[in-house]
């Protein structure tokens, strides 16, 4: 029993390196990047608060648990900004040997629920991965949109990228898309975004 | 429909401030100040990991809910350092007023249901808020126990006040507490605290 107690908190302090995992997006009071941990935790208030525009119906412990769990393996791979897509090709396979390393900290069954609810997420193929999905895209582009462009001004992301790299939340949360489309096109109008 | 969606990204920008609420407590890899995010997410990792050891059967959803949801309030009333008598004599004062405000952004029954999870965790009267609070006095002591006494040493703080602070993870987990006390009767024998 002690032994295992022991591999948890081992798994809870390595876990702490997400808090200096420094992604793109930059926070509302624009005062520094967001980091993975602080992402995760907005992304999982999110899923409390939105599951209810959700395409189908989700378990929402296991919404909740699969975005906390999202990022774990960038504390070995990174953060790989989506419109990078040189970094994207090798990002799978940076990923799965960080889940490899960091979910086997953990005791078993632990070890393998975290590990089989990060596959599921990545694979996107059930109801609570497309909606945690959709979460984990939606967030960002709130962000940006509260600061006038954000990460895709400084990148020079156009309103193309920014659908196609989001439409895909239309699969988890259909509402939530038309509310985010909506803001795109309205950025566009406002001279936050270029066509 | 769409007043309320409107309502609650309202809410979900407004909390992207808790991000940079700062703690006392810092990161182990030292580079900064853990901030209310990180800590609420880290404490959420934590629900999910070590429920098994509750006092009580816990409803996991409620706890992990109420450790998202716990440190909001901080966005309008700052984060108050726990060994600080000054500062802690007005802050149930100060963090109702902020409850009143913050969670009001949302629509009902959301509204009402952060509230009431927020009044619950404060008043530590259930097995999921006795559990909940055990977890959020366990993880700074993990974390200044990692990093040699952390801000334990930088405030002067005794093995004294830590066990008299954080006795009460015994209520919310004895296991737990077993553990934690274990290891600050550890860090007294290595110079880490002083008596």
């Amino acid at each position: 029993m002690r032994n295992r107690l022991l591999d948890q908190i081992r798994f809870i302090l390595e876990i702490d390196r997400l808090k200096s995992i420094l992604r793109q997006t930059v926070l509302v009071d624009e005062s520094r990047y967001e980091n993975s941990a602080g992402h995760s935790w907005h992304l999982a208030v999110m899923a409390i608060l939105l599951h209810e525009y959700a395409a189908e119906s989700v378990d929402l412990l296991r919404v909740v648990k699969m975005v906390l769990v999202h990022d774990i393996v960038e504390i070995d791979a990174g953060d790989t900004f989506c419109y990078d897509e040189a970094a994207n090709s090798d990002k799978l396979a940076r990923e799965q040997a960080a889940a490899d390393r960091i979910f086997n900290l953990l005791p078993d069954p632990q070890s393998a629920e975290l590990r089989s609810l990060w596959d599921e997420f990545e694979s996107g193929e059930s109801s609570e991965a497309r909606f945690a999905r959709a979460l984990d895209r939606m967030q960002p582009v709130l962000l940006n949109l509260a600061i006038e462009g954000g990460s895709w001004r400084r990148h020079g992301i156009s309103a193309r990228q920014v659908v196609e790299r989001n439409s895909p939340i239309g699969d988890g949360a259909p509402e939530l898309w038309l509310y985010v489309e909506e803001q795109i096109r309205e950025a566009v109008a406002n001279g936050v975004l270029v066509e």
